[in-house]
C-alpha cells in the first residue's frame, strides 16, 4: 500500500486538472476517492464561487456535508449563500449536532430559524439548544450525541443500546452512567462491555472518579482540562449536574490552535483578523486601531526627544544613536513579554511567582545589558572616536534593558491580575516604555555629560 | 456531586498546608485523593528538591510514575537525579512505552543503558527501539502498545485477545489488522466487536480506507494529519508498511502547543528557551544572539541617520519625528509578518498565493498609510505649525507602510520557499527594513524639502 498522503497529493492534482477539463463524470468519480478534508482544501483554493459550486454539487450527500464542515469559513459562507435551503437542511441533519450548530451560527438569524423549522424535531431541539450557548463556552463546542444509561442497566442492555444506535455513536468510546434524574454518576468504557458478563449492572463496573465540566465554562479552560488530564472526551453538565453533552478531543485540537493563534495575532496587534483571505477593507479595520494607538504613543516618545533639541542640534549623531538604545530595549522587552504571556496562557507561569520571575529577568537583563552595552560602546568609539558618546550609550543600554525586563514582566502579569487579556495590551505598554524611556535615558545622560 | 475542578482546588490547598505541617500520614492520604496531574502541579510549585522528594516518596508506585510523567521537565530532572535506579526502572516499566522513552531521553546515555538493562526484555526492546527515532518524528512520539490481529482472525478471537491484555490496552479504541508479514491492511473499531457475530473474520468487517504515517515523518506534519482528518489515533508504519506503533491524540495536543509556542518564541527572538523557570545564565545564552544581531542592524540604521546630520542639526525635532515613521512601519510590518508566518504554519496561507496576498497587503498598507499619514500630519502641524514637516511626515508614513507590507509579506514567504524557518528569521528582516528605510525616507524627503 503506498503512503496515503502521497496518493492524496496526486489525486488532488488530478482533481484540479479535471476541474479545468470540464469532464464532470470523471470529476465525480475522482472526488469519490478523496477524503472530505482534502476536497475541502481544493474548494478553498478555487477562485470563483461558480467553480466551488460546480465541484460541491457533484459530491454525494454525506461527503458534501463533511466537506462543508471541513472547508474554511469564507468558502462555507460563499457556498451557503448559493445552496438552496432544502439542501442546507439536509447537511444540518447529517452532521453531528456540534458541527451543525457551528454552520448555523454563521448564518443570519432569520435563515437559522427557517432551516431549523425544516429539520427533524430532534435536530431542531438539540441544535437549537446548542445555539443558545456562548460560541466559546463548553456548551458552544459540545455535541449532544451522548451514549448514556441508568446505573441500574446491565452490561447486556447497554450493549444492545449501543448496537441499536451504532449510526449515531460512530465516535463513542464511553457510556455515561446517570441516575433517574439524568445526573451524572460515572462512566463505563466500551472496552469494559467486552470484558464483563451481560447480567452485571453498570453501577458495579462504572468509574466514578470522573472529570466533568459545566456548560458555561470558557473553551480555553476546557482545553486546559483536556491537556492536563490527557482526556479523549469530557462530559458536559448543567448547573444541576445533569448530563447535557460531550466534548471530544478533536474539537479541542481546533480550540488550542485557535487560542494560540489568537494570542500571536493579539501580540502583533491584529485583533481578530482571520488568517485566511479577507478584504483590504476588513484588514484596515482590524489593524488600524493598534496602529492608531501606536501613533499616539510614538508621538509622546517623539515629544520626549524634543525636550533635548538643544543637545541634538549640537551632537546630531545622537539622533541615530538613541534609536539603537530604544531598539535594543524594545527587542529585549518583547522577549520577556512573549515568554510571560505564553507562559501565562499555558499555565506554566503563575502570577504568584512574580518575585522569582522578576529577579531572574532583571539578572538576565543586567547580563545582556553589560554585553550589549560594551558592544555598543566599542562600535561607537571605533566609529566616532568619542569616549563620552561611547560611555553614554553603554550606560543607557544597561538601564534600558533593565527597564525592558521590568515592564516586560510586570505588564502581562499586572494585566492578568487585573483580569485584562495580557496578550492584547502588553505589547503597547512594553514598546512605549522602552522607546520613550530609552530616548530619555540616553539623551539626558548625554546632555549631562556634555554640559 | 460538586464540580471536580473546584474540589481539586481545595484538595490542592489542603495538600500544601499538610506539606508545611509535616504530618506525613495525612499527606499520603490526601495525595491519594488527587489526580497525578494535580500532584505534579504541586511538585512543580515546591521550592526545594527535598520537599519534592518528600512528597514524591509518599506516593504509591503507580501514582508516582504518572505524576513524574505529568511534571514539568525541570521537576522531573531534579527528582530523577535523586531517585535510585531501581525505582526509576519501576517507573519505566509502569509507564506506556512513549512516556518511558521520553523520560529516558532526558537522562545521560550511560544511565539510560543501565536502566534499560534493569528492565524486562519486552520493555528493553520496545523502549530501546523508540529511543532510536528522532525525538520530533512520528517514531519519537508513538507508543508500541498496539492492538493488532491478522485479517484471518475472527471477532471472537479478537475479543478474547483484548480481554486477555486489557491492562496494556487501557486506551485502545481500534484493532489494527495486518497480513502475515505485519503489514497494515485496515482497522476494526472496538465498537464493531460488540456488533458482529463471533465467527466473522476481521477481514470482512475491517475499514481499509485508513490513514497511516511513516515513522520518519516530522511531528508537525503528524499534527497536521490529525487536525485535518479529525483523528483520535494514527498507526505508524516503517518503510515496508509494517505496523510499528501508534500515536494518540493526547500526545498531539502537546505537539500543537509546542509548535505554536516555538513559533511565538522564535518571532520574539528567543531560540529554544523553555517557558518554565530557568537560570539567568541560560536566558542570557538563548536571548543574546538575537539582541547581538539586532545591535548590528540597529547600528546600520543609526548610520543611515548619520548621513543626514546636517539636516538634523538644523531641524532637531526631526530626530523625534523620524522615530514615529519607523515605529509605525515596524508595527505594521510585524502585523503582516505574524499573519503570514502563522498562516504558513497552519497551512492556511500558501506560497502560491503570493500575488493575491501581496496585492491585499499593499492595499491595506495604502489605506492605513493614508489614514495614519493624515493623522501624523495634523498632529505635527498642531505641534510645530510647520507645513513642510507636516507634509513630509505624512508622505514618509505612507511610503514606509508600503515598505512594511512588502517586507512583511515577502520575508516569510521567501524564507519558506528557501526552506528556512520563516518564524526565526522574518522579524529581524522586517524591523531592520522598516527602521532603516523609515529613517531614510523621512530624512531624505525632509532634506530635499528644506534645501
Amino acid at each position: 500500500m503506498p503512503n496515503r498522503r502521497e496518493t492524496d497529493k496526486q489525486s488532488r492534482a488530478h482533481l484540479r486538472s479535471l476541474m479545468e477539463s470540464g469532464d464532470d463524470a470523471s470529476l465525480r468519480r475522482a472526488a469519490a476517492e478523496l477524503h472530505p478534508a482534502d476536497i475541502a482544501e481544493i474548494l478553498d483554493s478555487l477562485e470563483t464561487v461558480d467553480d466551488k459550486l460546480r465541484l460541491y454539487r457533484l459530491l454525494p450527500a454525506d461527503t458534501a456535508s463533511d466537506t462543508l464542515r471541513n472547508a474554511q469559513e469564507h468558502t462555507r459562507q460563499e457556498l451557503l449563500e448559493h445552496i438552496p435551503d432544502v439542501d442546507v437542511a439536509e447537511v444540518i441533519e447529517r452532521l453531528d449536532t456540534d458541527d451543525a450548530a457551528d454552520i448555523l451560527a454563521d448564518l443570519p438569524e432569520q435563515r437559522q430559524r427557517l432551516l431549523l423549522d425544516r429539520s427533524s424535531p430532534e435536530t431542531r431541539r438539540e441544535v437549537g439548544d446548542l445555539l443558545s450557548y456562548r460560541e466559546d463556552s463548553a456548551g458552544g463546542i459540545m455535541k449532544t450525541e451522548v451514549a448514556s444509561a441508568r446505573a441500574t442497566a446491565t452490561v447486556g442492555e447497554a450493549t444492545e443500546y449501543i448496537r441499536s444506535r451504532s449510526e449515531d455513536f460512530h465516535d463513542v468510546h464511553n457510556i455515561f452512567v446517570t441516575d433517574d434524574k439524568q445526573r451524572l454518576l460515572g462512566l463505563v468504557p466500551l472496552r469494559r462491555l467486552l470484558l464483563d458478563d451481560d447480567s452485571i449492572p453498570l453501577r458495579a463496573i462504572m468509574e466514578t472518579d470522573l472529570i466533568s465540566v459545566d456548560a458555561e465554562v470558557d473553551q480555553e479552560e476546557v482545553a486546559h482540562i483536556f491537556e492536563r488530564y490527557d482526556l479523549l472526551s469530557l462530559p458536559v453538565v448543567d448547573a444541576l449536574n445533569r448530563l447535557v453533552g460531550r466534548i471530544t478531543v478533536d474539537d479541542i485540537v481546533d480550540v488550542i490552535e485557535e487560542e494560540a493563534t489568537e494570542d500571536m495575532l493579539k501580540l502583533a496587534g491584529i485583533g481578530d483578523e482571520p488568517l485566511a483571505p479577507t478584504s483590504p477593507l476588513q484588514q484596515i479595520r482590524s489593524r488600524f486601531p493598534w496602529l492608531g494607538l501606536n501613533l499616539l504613543t510614538a508621538t509622546v516618545s517623539a515629544a520626549t526627544v524634543a525636550l533635548f533639541e538643544e543637545t541634538i542640534a549640537k551632537i546630531a549623531v545622537a539622533a541615530g544613536l538613541m534609536t539603537i538604545v530604544a531598539s535594543q530595549g524594545g527587542n529585549a522587552g518583547v522577549q520577556t513579554m512573549t515568554l510571560v504571556v505564553r507562559g501565562l496562557a499555558l499555565g506554566e507561569v503563575h502570577p504568584s511567582q512574580l518575585w522569582r520571575l522578576l529577579g531572574r529577568e532583571l539578572l538576565t537583563a543586567l547580563g545582556n545589558g553589560l554585553l550589549l552595552g560594551c558592544g555598543a560602546g566599542i562600535i561607537v568609539y571605533v566609529w566616532r572616536h568619542d569616549w563620552v558618546l561611547s560611555a553614554v550609550i553603554a550606560v543607557a543600554m544597561v538601564i534600558n534593558l533593565l527597564i525592558a525586563a521590568l515592564v516586560g514582566s510586570l505588564a502581562p502579569l499586572g494585566l492578568k491580575m487585573l483580569k485584562v487579556d495580557p496578550a492584547v495590551s502588553s505589547a503597547v505598554l512594553v514598546t512605549t516604555a522602552t522607546d520613550m524611556l530609552g530616548f530619555f535615558v540616553f539623551l539626558s545622560l548625554l546632555s549631562l555629560a556634555t554640559r
